[in-house]
């Protein structure tokens, strides 16, 4: 029997759940995941599926904290937990930990999502997020800007540690909904990787003049054209948003330049795409530290006195 | 039996076919149509569709010019007929129809659609509307800046006739992949009108900061935290997305002022849209006159010494 670790941090989201054993030196120890997301988990059975994942973890390690982010905590999870409002970091995250007592007597520490609302009152949240984020720049001081590639793009600016504001950027769906149900996404023929193409979108979200609603009509007109191949409309439509928004979060920032380095906590692909968007952009960008997810778990469970 | 007219312009569209008799008053005596856009014409039997719709036309008067524009023109249509450059006037167009013999002999001409290259290379093109915009303005002196919203919005600036440049707004589309496929569609629960709704839309599309894809999140959110009703998103979008859509056409247009009035050319519920969203952005705007492409084939026909 190895040790069982100071901690069991779980990030269960729409689709998937995962979860580490994390050590006293805040690294994982071990990990798994399952398709178990909580649009998966039937009747409302979380516990069963949480005896079902962790058990054994449980059973070794009985007296481990346990704490468990992302839609998990929302109105379709398993208890609706209250957002934490910015600026938010561990300590204050901590502060808002929502003890739960499951059928069997276990604890759990649901990790309540954040919460920003901007001067023109617009709110706007994350779930899940922040603990990669907290992962990632809880701990050091100063400014770092980070950006969490995917569906829904969060972008984050952290100071001291805290979470002083963030915003979320629809490019992910709006990308999938235009490939597959638009004019644009018709037009795509033997799809390929095409790194010119990507390019081009990219440069041609920086253009002057206009914006998304004009430039989308361009992956149309250009293949028209003969200037783009119908295979590489997707790369472009994909440099073309992720560019758009890379320009959008570097606009809401303008007040308050966060440096020349951008953090990209993401999958190795979309983090790529990413890398190669704030690069045009005239920025420097960096990879995240594996397992940011569960480091910003590790943090919090300190920050509670959950982990000494 | 009534004067036959002058001319027989025809708008063929990928889903509709209109005709019109038009006099030498460049007037409308008769007006038609059918569903029968150039994708429901089966197997190329344009020539059929054509006789079974205007035949009667035809038989009253065997003489009179016949002129089509829309998608009819396209590689999809009956002749593929090549775009003609801006600036594109009456004259312009007049010069560059393609006169075209079916096979019972008669003589049609196709109206070709208009391309614009910007300075940066990029291309777009329009294909019918071309006709509207010269109707309206065709046979204006100064400058005049005109919308026709859409699926795919075109905006275009006329001077002294002639149009100098346009470009097409995705806004339509956009609005409809994003209510039908995406998760903010997904909210809406008993759609209804919302006006308001719609002014919250407009105005937040000039907020400061950000661009389109962080302001979509907003339709969640602001459901969210109780700002918005679920029946009312589907108008908070539409009202954010043609907001965008009337910034980013201004902002195409900064470096050529074209006055303070917009001309909106359109079914009387989107031209009120529109209307509205001109006005919120400071602008005055102004409904286009009735039959304004039957107006514009009546001006090309002319131009073409088709009629005298």
């Amino acid at each position: 029997m190895t040790a069982p670790g100071a901690l069991i941090g779980i990030d269960w989201g729409t689709t998937s759940f995962r979860a580490y054993r994390i050590g006293f030196d805040g690294q994982v120890i071990e990990a798994r995941s399952a398709p178990a997301g909580i649009l998966k988990v039937q009747g409302g059975a979380f516990e069963a599926v949480l005896e079902r994942e962790i058990g054994p973890w449980l059973h070794d390690g009985p007296d481990l904290p346990v704490l468990a982010a992302g839609m998990i905590t929302s109105r379709q999870g398993w208890v609706e937990v209250p957002y934490c409002p910015c600026p938010a970091g561990s300590a204050e995250i901590a502060r808002a930990l929502w003890r739960h007592e499951t059928g069997r007597g276990r604890i759990v520490h649901f990790v309540p999502g954040v919460a920003f609302v901007a001067a023109d009152g617009v709110p706007d949240v994350i779930r899940g997020e922040e603990t990669q984020i907290i992962g990632e720049a809880g701990a050091a001081s100063g400014r770092r800007l980070l950006v969490l590639p995917g569906t829904h793009s969060k972008w984050a600016l952290v100071e001291g540690g805290r979470i002083v504001w963030f915003a979320t950027f629809m490019t992910g769906e709006v990308f999938g909904v235009l490939k597959e149900h638009s004019i644009l996404g018709r037009m795509v023929a033997d799809e390929a990787d095409d790194a010119q193409a990507f390019q081009r979108g990219l440069a041609y979200a920086r253009a002057e003049g206009g914006g998304l609603l004009k430039r989308l009509f361009s992956a149309r007109t250009l293949v028209l054209f003969d200037q783009l191949r119908p295979a590489g409309v997707a790369s472009y439509l994909s440099g073309l948003l992720i560019g758009t928004e890379v320009g959008e979060a570097l606009d809401c920032l303008a007040d308050a330049p966060a440096g020349r380095e951008i953090t990209v906590i993401g999958s190795s692909e979309l983090t790529a795409a990413y890398l190669s968007a704030i690069e045009h952009a005239g920025l420097r960008g960096r990879r995240a530290a594996a397992d940011a997810g569960a480091h910003g778990l590790f943090l919090i469970a300190r920050a509670a006195g959950l982990v000494r």
